[in-house]
């Protein structure tokens, strides 16, 4: 079973998500422990204070680092040395990658922080990972911490049931997915592909092939560089690349 | 005052995160109104069933097009058209300029699909704006549309206070922030850079500036891209260079 700490201000903050979907149903199947803490437990002083004004002045107000030390020893008591992962816009960008690298792993603790930001010395004495979502500035890293945990906790074992097998998302294959429908076959006058109606799955495969190749194609050519291309395939991208360009 | 309308099949899962920080102080501010609605009460059968299999075979449930239709029908009874957004894999990666864009309209719906995906059809008759928060995959649209709300709404008028201005913050100025340190200015033997003590600001402003230039120099060097830049420090980002080839 993984452990799961977060460390955050706002705890409440989690009690939606880790209580709902396969969050919910990966502790109920004991394949993840997920606890939060509120680190102003560990503030060392009587108005349970944890921020404090920036040296050398600036807008803002800084995380001290004694509430964030002491949090991280009370929870490592254990002989297992955890990766400590601080969400911050400057980490490492958070990829599927990332995900299924850190699913390895028996213990981790995020680290969650608000206001301008934390001490350097937490980044520099305590965390082993910085890792960002992406180049957009949120209130806290508790979203992003959400965000992680559920990418990393749904690839664990015993997790996802038989019908939601993570095999054919986007990332895994390097394709984007093509086109789903489901009933009705007409919808208000729109109607699903006559492909997907034949019963022919040899026509099936081939038209869905072909779907996630142009949908990649045009939406993000970067995914396609260690995808492997039949002959007849790069000639019909070749085709679409010469049509764009008319 | 912006309003914003989430489609989920989890609505729990936004409880923490809309009652909690910034996003609790922007509604109670009247900045901005928050609902969330269970796309599920408009499923148009007795059995509230608002997914079926994939037509064509294949892994997964597929969500069905009628409830998303008639749940954004009863939703936007306004004058206003206005943006509907699926949060999915395919998406526009989002970025701070969208957030800042969405940051400018009076409404916002968000789509937040489970299971495999969504009919096609929602996609080309309904939606207006694809988004994903990044290559890595999650369990639903919820995580994201979170996200993307976060940081739209820290953007309205009024939302953070004086201490909290977004101006300084990273993707804002095209640099990676300095690093932070507040009291102690020794905790446990490590210590706060003398100059941050010093009480000179201009050195101050120099440090700092040279931190976050080296800072997104090796973490980032694509955002620097249209950082204007001074002669010296142009002259020492070639030293950086030099010394990284060593």
């Amino acid at each position: 079973m993984m452990h799961i700490h977060v460390l955050s201000l706002f705890p409440a903050m989690f009690e939606g998500v880790f209580g709902s979907s396969i969050l919910k149903k990966a502790q109920e199947k004991q394949a993840v422990s997920l606890e939060v803490t509120d680190f102003r437990a560990y503030s060392g002083n009587k108005h349970s204070q944890v921020d404090d004004y920036p040296y050398g002045g600036g807008a803002g107000m800084v995380l001290k680092p004694e509430p964030l030390f002491q949090a991280v020893e009370a929870i490592t008591t254990s002989s297992i040395k955890p990766r400590i992962i601080l969400m911050c816009p400057q980490g490492e960008r958070f990829t599927q990658a990332k995900a299924e690298e850190l699913a390895q792993e028996e213990e981790l603790i995020f680290l969650c922080g608000h206001y301008e930001g934390y001490d350097e010395r937490v980044r520099e004495h305590i965390v082993t990972d910085e890792i960002s979502i992406g180049d957009f500035v949120l209130t806290g890293g508790e979203l992003g911490a959400m965000t992680v945990i559920d990418s990393v906790v749904r690839l664990l074992p015993g997790v996802l049931g038989n019908g939601e097998s993570p095999v054919q998302d986007s990332f895994s294959t390097g394709l984007l997915e093509h086109p789903h429908y489901t009933r009705p076959s007409e919808f208000r006058g729109f109607k699903v592909p006559a492909v997907l109606l034949s019963g022919n799955h040899a026509h099936i495969d081939q038209w869905r092939r072909e779907q996630s190749l142009y949908r990649t194609w045009s939406r993000r050519p970067d995914l396609m560089k260690n995808t492997e291309l039949t002959t007849s395939e790069q000639q019909k991208i070749a085709q679409w690349e010469k049509e764009k360009n008319y």
